[in-house]
């Protein structure tokens, strides 16, 4: 099977007054948020693992009351199936990994190298941290964004070394697993960043050779494709929503 | 088996100027300082699985210089063994739940329930960072303190209504389970509150009777009997902490 793995359907966002879709009974349920890269985690793996879903997106900034019956927390991802409800994206994205072990399975079965993975994808904090550092920052805050700048090349030169090290296209072999996924949506965004505010905010790769060929393949990678959004849409989105009214539909009226 | 489970052997907390303990073939070793609750999850599950282990502890503020090459973080706790290193808690329990299955088994084997520990272990996350506010807060920032409290009850209040809906003795059923031992640290620290600075600290457990009960029957459990220390020897240690010259070795020498 190939070719891009789109829902079953998908909501506009939801906001207070809205009611909750019915449940398709039998089917996996993601709450979501169009721009959230938590949530695209879980989308990257459902996509990846080729789960019928539908997808329910959530205002963030105005969240329907019914949506705190589901999660406590009111954040995306959020699973729902069978009345049962799971969130928080890694465990949402390993859930299903454990329930749907047909290929391609996207942890490693080896303990060893499953237990690296996940320190990995907790060092890749270094980046997704400073990426919303940088989002916010003004540019008159010198050593702020200097200093996240700093931070995403120590994150970045972490996964270039390992990359490297491995001599395989993706942290999870021939194709993408746990690693690449969980990483994927920051590494999307940052491109977004010399289109949102300055050409200085410009993350350059040129000492990341593994990681550019890594990105490249990565866009080709029909997971990816169904749930990317250009650099330039990040931009407009991160734009309206720094100004107090996020375009969450963007993406689903074009 | 049953009594209390000891390491093979265990270091005085080693600075710069040190040398790394030779390894033992074979043996795990667990890179430890004595009142870190993370690294007291470690401890605790390699006790409940009856691992046998050597802990080298560490001076956490002054660090020798060997210590980077095991963990660049140069954070606790760390496992070593068989030239393979593996840090985070939650990284080293599950890794050690994993490659040790004999009984107990500490993870569920049914992914959804497997979930909803991993979830609960993330919401406790309202108590731990709380104690912390509450050990660094000053007595006159009234609004800190208290709101520290209240965050620390709503964090309680999801855990007793858990574990009376569970009606079992443990988050993990007959036995303590991976949620059992992962919050205990910080619920040992608990009694420490009211010892340290004032009795308006205390955290009153009159509204948490299963948890109460939990309380009394976790302090019964061998492994927590191993790493066990006083509220008293809690609070001298978070004073000497604060007052910059920790006492690590307090438990050591006695």
């Amino acid at each position: 099977m190939s070719g891009v793995f789109f829902p079953i359907s998908e909501t506009k966002h939801l906001a207070p007054g809205s009611t909750c879709p019915e449940v398709t009974p039998g089917l996996m349920r993601l709450y979501n948020m169009k721009f959230c890269p938590y949530a695209q985690r879980t989308r990257l793996v459902l996509a990846a693992k080729r789960i019928p879903n539908e997808v329910v997106n959530i205002n963030l900034v105005a969240k329907p009351d019914w949506y705190f019956a589901r999660n406590p927390l009111g954040k995306v991802p959020c699973l729902e199936f069978d009345g049962k409800v799971i969130f928080e994206s890694l465990i949402t994205c390993d859930y299903l990994d454990e329930v749907y072990p047909s290929s391609p399975m996207l942890n490693s079965t080896d303990p060893f190298r499953k237990a690296q993975d996940r320190i990995l994808i907790e060092m890749f904090n270094a980046v997704n941290s400073n990426l919303y550092k940088l989002y916010r920052c003004s540019l008159d805050d010198e050593s702020t964004w200097k200093g996240a700048i700093v931070g995403i090349h120590k994150g970045l030169q972490i996964f270039e070394d390992d990359l490297a090290k491995r001599e395989i296209q993706f942290f999870g072999g021939q194709n993408p697993g746990i690693v690449d996924y969980m990483i994927w949506p920051w590494m999307e965004r940052l491109p977004s960043l010399p289109i949102l505010s300055h050409e200085m905010l410009k993350v350059q790769m040129e000492n990341y050779p593994s990681l550019v060929k890594w990105f490249d393949a990565m866009k080709e990678d029909d997971a990816v494709k169904e749930s990317f959004i250009s650099p330039e849409n990040h931009a407009k989105f991160i734009t309206s929503f720094l100004a107090g009214n996020p375009e969450y539909d963007m993406e689903i009226n074009k």
